[in-house]
């Protein structure tokens, strides 16, 4: 009996596998199986990952990518250049580090240079023409770095070559209202004019001289502005400390737009039409010469005339006053003039951006593109070389997760080492004139991390208001350098923060209105979300204008790993900071962007705006109520689609209602692009970020429309302001329909 | 025993049966099941629903339609207008066979009209201002619509007011080779000059004539251009034909740009800033009126001077003479003058687009548009309401199948009923300006049937060379009218025909270079890949210009339905042709585009350019490799699309990887847009199709810049030839970058 009973139960064991076998296999559910790709296109970013790409970023890998990228000058189109893209191209084609793929992109581009045949002079010559001062010619050597051969002399690129003599001027930082307040006590036609960094464009500080007819200027930095008043490279200044050495000389671009100059909104190919070079826009008119606060104050100290205003007075332990023009009688330089002699040259050079990606295994038709420029003016350790270790640091990390097969993402990454930056951001926008169509409809964003670290304190970024919430999403992952238990984020509010509305307080970004760096193509041109971040100052504790060895021969590895990273923590909280956005923006189902956060800015905006404007455009017949609803609109299109996502089970939804959603984020700063918005403003198409004189958060064509009607009084200039409230209006309503429901 | 075994089989066959479900419902399949909306992201176009749309499709309902839009005149923005706004709106809104939506959008635009206190007066007056011979001022009644009091008189809308006398001269089509021809022999300064249509814009033949001092222009259609020559209403011309009666005027819009002229890229909203009328570009700069061809006939007929050559001669019958300037001694207008006295008035007015949709299902951010105007100059019964009436019917037959639930598209679907484009395509340019940002990025194709039927012969169809391959799987489904075992295609290649290396003999599809219908701000400004379709003539049969009774008060219901379609079958077959499109647009799983078919175009168009311009360019040192490398990696890149969609099961693939391929078709045209290619021209912003005087099926910037070196000979203009060059083949590569690996 027990026999039989278990051979039943043996058999219906038996029957029972067989039934469950035909149930599972035999029968197809209803609506068939889920397809093979039916979990990939719901997959989210993976914490985990995260987790592990935040451990593997290594501080001594950075500290060896740094070592590397400085062994030698490497200023744009040099061979040093070129060494750093080899570099590159190893890095990023490493079987077991590197990406799917990298090459070089080339273009021929517009670039000046001093004459190596001819030294750039600055000179004090007498009535008789003796010489009685010259003025250094390249800075002082405190390390093997400084006596390398390719180190290029001071000098104003894109300064025209010429010969300027004349009586000596002080004209503070070279503002409109410098020369202006100057002129009414210096009759300054054929004065050469000495000017300090800071307060105007480089460019500026010679194009608003030229209606006065100053001859020549001559450009420095006061310790009062870089040193916080040292002077002494006795004990004070490098190698004692980070400050600048008084024969330290900020070389730098001295043109007013970006892009190759002679190729405006064109790739600049060999076939490409060039512009002729006289038909360049924004260039200084007169030489221009850049020199060390040492030589600065024995002219300055000289000089006769009325005493400058007090904010003209810098740290140079003497009285600065206007010039006579000229010096004092007193001085050995009495009746002198000084004199410039400048042999810089243009030529058209071939640079070249790296390039590697990603391939992105869900969605390879949206691109994340993070970049940095490659070129410096010497070593440039800390612009651009800390930014490029940090990003090489990132691909070693990632391109080893791939090479490994442990990841993908779901989004393309193209990475960008762009050439020829220091000469006006060119390899990127090149690029992006290049690939104007498929960037356009393609980008998700653009990561920009040039000068990675200025100093150790604190986060500082930069970046449309859509983003900041990733940002913040990533810092509060990241330990803050030196401080275990606090994180990147922590520590960043307590520096920098505002009060919003919504979030109540938290850490203030910064808004990309300008061209300081690679971003200004993508966010001005291509209207793409865009970011810049970086490790900063306590500004508490220095009142420096950028880091001190900026643009000098002191930029070098020395330097930086000394007092500007030492041990490279800072180095590393960037690379994981940006690392950390760079994934969860390649990786995340739903893309992270907070389109309210733009309202939120557009509602400061315009805040300012009520207050700066709107009685005197009542007075003018010119209303604001149009705006404020525009604005208004905008605010309700972004809380329903919050509501949409909010409301939507994103892993169950059909994937193109993912990718729906997610396009109307990614597409939302396009929608901003208005390519007639500023006429005279090349490349600048993005009208809530376009540059502006205004200094205040509002809009910025609005704020110099107004600005210009306000000073000219003329009924047309009105009227452009009212047509630049028109444009904006429809920007921000045609943005706010991009957000609603799509039919 | 059999008990026992039937008992064992029972509780096998139970055992079994809960093992079968145990296995179907109880365990999930690797992978899970198939979401809810697996199936409907891979739904394909219907081919059951196609045919089912062509039998609904209904002739009479056609007729029907015409018979309700054409019962008043519907010049924009009147009375009648509104009636067709209301029409509209009660046919979309119908709860049975309306849309999802439907609504108006207003505009405030700038419109020309006469006044109805002061008609527009054209005399003949002698020396001592008697007045000899006043032109008439309405057309002959032939039934009760022509004495409609909302019959407008006819006018050239924007033509100046002014009074303007002066000897007469024949000027022909008042092209500016006319102009000059003529001002051999006579001296034109304070002359009236009499044009006929054809051969120049309305506008020109004044702007033409102005700089060589004449004082006013009369324009008037030849029977020659229009009637085959004939030009008795006694026996030949409508009421008893199809052509135009001697008293018939066109009337038309004189302008040179489209869109509302004073807020150029602005949606002319009530605040939107309107630039001074005094500062609107391209009007006629002296006073302009249509007449008919039985005044003209007595006003050329008495011309002295030389006689005409014999290209300007028409078919009056007398020999057509310069003009003395003036009449012969032998007419009785010896020595008299013609006076113009015209009192248009400019005003603003608000104008309604009526907008319409079916919402998606998959897709709904993706739209296909479908439009086409309503107004008319006067009654419109074929322009534009045979269109209107072939969309009301498509929109009837598609808004009861989705009412009924039994059909939803894809994608959504847009309708437009455009307003004021009789004044200059107004409606349709002024909503893609207010949406341009959500248009662009998302918008499929726009749809234009305007005149739907111009006569019965054949169909005529004009687009992106890309959309040529769903009109011709289209056509071949629809019967042509009147040939019932002939198809709308294969009627169609026997009218115009052409060779393609790759599809053999295929129907010639034209292109939309020009802005002749509401398709322009489409192309021009927004890049959006677009079609123009209608029923036309057999020109072996006719040589007329266009329909006769165009913009003239006999464009009546009573004349389509006895001379243009009577029966309505080429209006039936065009609603089936153009219906199937949009189906198939919206339904199709991947976008019916062929990028192919846009290289072959890049190819033919390259090929007349280098047989054109090569040689010369040679010698000015300008190569045109570039532009032949740039169509041939637009090539490549096409073909390489093509193999990945060939290589791709689209039903078992991932949506998003269809949805890829499909966004590389969409933006294709995108691609084209330079916003500064043509600097000069107003909205013309696609490289490839902007309007150009070449004359010839090539790159139409570089034609004209071409044209405009060689005539001038200046280098400054070989530069911009060269310059034109290098924005084409960067939008070409641009272009071929979109279609070729995504990374």
């Amino acid at each position: 009996m027990l026999k039989k009973l278990l051979i039943g139960f043996g058999c219906c064991a038996c029957v029972l596998t067989v039934g469950i076998l035909i149930g599972h296999f035999g029968i197809s559910k209803t609506g068939g199986s889920a397809p093979s790709w039916a979990s990939d296109v719901v997959k989210d970013v993976d914490e985990n990952f995260i987790t592990a790409f935040l451990s593997e970023v290594d501080n001594v890998q950075i500290e060896h990518n740094l070592r590397e990228l400085t062994k030698v000058p490497h200023m744009a189109t040099t061979e040093g250049d070129e060494q750093t893209v080899q570099i590159m191209l190893k890095r990023w084609q490493d079987p077991e580090t590197g990406l799917d793929h990298a090459w070089r992109e080339e273009y021929d581009v517009y670039l000046s240079f001093p004459d190596p045949k001819n030294p750039n002079k600055v000179t004090v010559v007498n009535a008789s023409n003796s010489v009685l001062l010259t003025l250094r010619e390249k800075e002082v050597s405190y390390t093997p770095d400084q006596d390398d051969p390719n180190v290029v002399p001071p000098y104003a690129a894109y300064s025209p070559a010429g010969h300027a003599k004349g009586k000596l001027v002080y004209a503070n930082y070279g503002r409109p209202s410098d020369y202006m307040v100057l002129n009414k006590t210096v009759d300054l036609r054929g004065t050469i004019a000495i000017t300090r960094y800071g307060g105007a464009g480089r460019a500026a500080k010679a194009i608003n001289a030229e209606p006065y007819g100053v001859a020549g200027v001559l450009v420095y930095t006061d310790p009062y502005d870089i040193n916080d008043g040292l002077m002494s490279d006795q004990n004070e200044t490098y190698p004692h400390s980070w400050y600048l050495p008084p024969s330290g000389v900020e070389r730098g671009s001295f043109n007013t737009l970006y892009g190759d100059l002679l190729t405006p909104y064109l790739a600049a190919k060999d076939h490409t039409y060039r512009i002729p070079v006289e038909d360049i826009p924004g260039l200084p008119p007169i030489p221009i010469q850049p020199i060390g606060f040492d030589d600065a104050s024995t002219l300055i100290c000289a000089l006769d005339g009325l005493p400058a205003p007090n904010d003209w007075q810098g740290s140079f332990k003497c009285k600065y006053n206007f010039g006579g023009p000229g010096f004092k009688n007193t001085s050995t330089f009495k009746d002198s003039d000084v004199k410039l002699d400048i042999y810089n040259y243009g030529t058209v050079k071939n640079s070249s951006n790296v390039m590697g990606v990603i391939r992105g295994s869900v969605e390879p038709d949206r691109y994340v593109i993070y970049g940095n420029h490659r070129d410096s003016w010497v070593h440039g350790a800390i612009d651009p070389s800390s930014g490029t270790s940090v990003m090489l640091e990132i691909t070693r990390v990632l391109g080893r997760m791939v090479k490994q097969g442990k990841w993908r993402p779901r989004r393309s990454i193209i990475f960008g080492s762009w050439g020829a930056e220091e000469f006006g951001l060119i390899g990127s926008a090149e690029y992006t004139e290049q690939y104007f169509a498929k960037l356009s409809e393609r980008t998700v964003a653009y990561i920009n991390v040039d000068i990675a670290v200025f100093a150790n304190a604190t986060l500082r970024a930069s970046g449309m208001p859509s983003i900041q919430n990733v940002i913040f999403t990533s810092a509060k992952q990241v330990s803050a350098p030196g401080l275990e238990s606090t994180s990147v984020y922590e520590n960043w509010i307590k520096y920098s923060n505002k009060t919003s509305p919504t979030h109540g307080v938290i850490p203030r970004i910064g808004y990309l209105t300008g061209a300081g760096s690679d971003y200004a193509a993508f966010v001005h041109y291509l209207g793409i979300t865009s970011m810049d971040i970086s490790y900063t100052y306590d500004r508490t504790k220095t009142m420096a204008r950028i880091y001190p060895a900026y643009h000098t021969a002191y930029d070098t590895f020395d330097y930086a790993s000394k007092y500007i990273d030492p041990g490279f923590t800072s180095h590393q909280a960037i690379a994981r900071t940006a690392g950390n956005v760079l994934i969860r923006l390649a990786d995340s189902l739903l893309l992270p962007f907070n389109c309210s956060d733009y309202a939120e800015t557009l509602e400061d905006y315009l805040e300012e705006a009520v207050k700066q404007y709107e009685e005197e455009l009542k007075a003018k017949n010119i209303s604001m109520e149009p705006l404020k609803h525009a604005v208004s609109s905008f605010r309700l299109a972004a809380s329903r689609l919050d509501e949409v996502i909010q409301s939507t089970d994103l892993k169950n939804e059909t994937p193109l209602k993912v990718r729906m959603i997610n396009d109307q984020l990614m597409l939302l700063d396009r929608a901003f692009l208005d390519p007639l918005a500023f006429p005279d403003k090349y490349a600048f198409r993005h009208v809530i970020w376009a540059s502006s004189s205004a200094g205040k958060p509002t809009f910025p064509g609005l704020a110099d429309a107004f600005a210009k009607a306000v000073s000219s009084g003329q009924n047309s200039d009105w009227d452009k302001v009212h047509y630049h409230l028109s444009v904006l209006n429809q920007a921000i309503e045609g943005a706010a329909h991009t957000l609603t429901n799509v039919i």
